[in-house]
């Protein structure tokens, strides 16, 4: 049974466990400070096929048979796989799963894809007490294209951008076993303070992170200091300097223990990315390949992950739109 | 308590009430035969917005609130709202939703999205014992230039092409009430059987909802005729004959209870919309305007509601890819 508490959040009494999950990134990703924790790192940028977008989709295809494999499950146990992408119509999570004979549940979230899966997966099996996935995937080529310059154009990159992510990951939620464990979620809220910039996900995507964060924090009657870490997707440089000072409003201070994956994820300087990594794929290779292993071992005993998403489109900002963002959370802990 | 029978079928336990219900239709699906069905048809095909993608917005955010207060529930009671539409990135509903403060998990099935909310509101009703919603709409003008040719191009359409409906329907799904109830709920496989025309989207989706109408009566061992109605999205003409074709293979027989929502919001004749509606506001508003109404009175006792979506993509088909589909299933009772 899901118990509701405050406006969003729902605990988990059964608490669902990550039994599962994998990770795969591109070679610029590999050469990253998290290169070492990925399950591959393929350095073909193309996986073997012959467009960015086929690419994309088998990145994430043997992504999920990786986590379905790590979780010792037959394919056919897994109940539904819940995925999406950032490519029109969701191309990526369509082609790489069309074979793979798993009922499927199409999302889309932006780069909150891997929260909203995994919130969608922890629900189904808290009330089914079947076996469910959660993936998503992004491809630098197929992103940057798609949402700002031809590739060849060779435009310049300002401050803020953030630089998308060769990257997917995968998990497996089964009924209770070992940790990971998912304790509880919150469903995030769309949320728009107003930005027009697309070279800006950060700042756009920070608000979001602010109010499904306060949101938990509130719901729960907890505080900041209780996780060991409180990590969020891809806000970068620039978003999580805003998401700090959103925070510090409703004196809340999560400095000391907040990490994001967007930062993470890349050598910021030496890598030349900007303000640091995003796309789907970011957050949810970097939850797979780093946190994950560590709340499973115990260095890390409970710690929440917010995906923050920016819900952009191009035909709205030509229309001059702003940019609605949506952050979704899951608590994920060693001990229950 | 969700329960799993068969591959990918759950029966709803505590039978979730479809307790508000609202659809909007634009001017030529208001002059169908359905036409004095709909709450609302309405005339201005911007309403009362600038582009085709802020009429589609409103479209939506309109019936939204309609389907909500047709609840009786305050906003604040709706837990969360499954939502999502064609045009890229979610646009309309991420613009849509964006004002309406409601917690938000998006999704995008193509024009399966009505069957896809409906089972995620139905999942998370059964589970929690709180309100959600779902919803989805659709835009002749925005869908067509999106997905096939800029509308100033008057491009001529084939005899196996569909009409996109401008239309949108809502509804919201609470703890058992009183009648529609929502009793069990079947998740869709992709699924492809190389069709390659983006103008024959009833032959890529007839696969899909053949395979999940199977699944469905061999999970739960039960024949077409017990239910009074079996109704798909919208395969249109061709989709619907291919549909009985295929089901025929495996002697199952629908053709004396199947009813399609894209045969029925137009006069396929007069109208000259060639192989009928589509959209995802097709299925959705011919659902909310002509089908709930019916089994709330008990006219049509028990009915299946199969929302089928062609899960095509420009860039993909460009790529010479063919056209993967889904299929997603609800049973709609009078009684349980």
């Amino acid at each position: 049974m899901l118990r509701k508490t405050g406006k969003s959040t729902y605990i988990l009494e059964n608490t669902p466990s990550i039994t599962g999950y994998y990770s795969t990134v591109g070679s610029k990703e590999g050469k990253g400070p998290l290169g070492s924790c990925f399950d591959t790192v393929e350095d073909d940028s193309h996986f073997g096929m012959e467009t960015w977008e086929q690419a994309e989709s088998e990145m994430l295809r043997r992504t999920v048979e990786g986590a379905i494999k790590s979780s010792g499950l037959d394919k056919s146990a897994v109940s539904c796989i819940f995925s999406g992408d950032l490519i029109n119509q969701c191309l990526c999570t369509n082609y790489g799963l069309r074979d793979i004979k798993i009922p499927f549940l199409g999302i889309y979230g932006a780069c909150s894809t891997m929260a909203e899966g995994l919130l969608l997966a922890s629900v189904f099996c808290e009330s089914s007490n079947e076996n469910f996935a959660a993936a998503t995937c992004s491809h630098f080529s197929t992103a940057e294209r798609q949402f700002r310059l031809p590739l060849s154009y060779g435009g310049q990159r300002t401050p803020s951008a953030q630089w998308t992510c060769t990257a997917s990951g995968a998990a497996v939620i089964s009924p209770k076993g070992a940790p990971p464990y998912i304790s509880s979620v919150t469903i995030g809220e769309i949320t728009d303070l107003g930005i027009k910039d697309a070279s800006n996900m950060g700042a756009a995507m920070a608000p979001a992170a602010a109010m499904t964060i306060k949101s938990y924090l509130e719901s729960t009657n907890s505080s900041p200091d209780q996780f060991d870490v409180i990590v969020t997707g891809d806000l970068g440089l620039v978003g999580s300097k805003l998401l700090y000072e959103l925070l510090e409003k409703d004196g809340i201070d999560i400095t000391r223990n907040h990490k994001d994956c967007g930062s993470m994820i890349f050598d910021i300087e030496k890598q030349d990315v900007h303000a640091g990594g995003s796309g789907c794929g970011c957050s949810a290779s970097v939850l797979c390949a780093y946190f994950l292993p560590r709340v499973k071992s115990g260095e890390i005993k409970d710690m929440l992950f917010i995906a923050t998403g920016a819900l952009m489109s191009p035909a709205a900002s030509q229309q001059g739109e702003t940019i609605p963002a949506i952050a979704h959370l899951i608590r994920i802990s060693n001990n229950v």
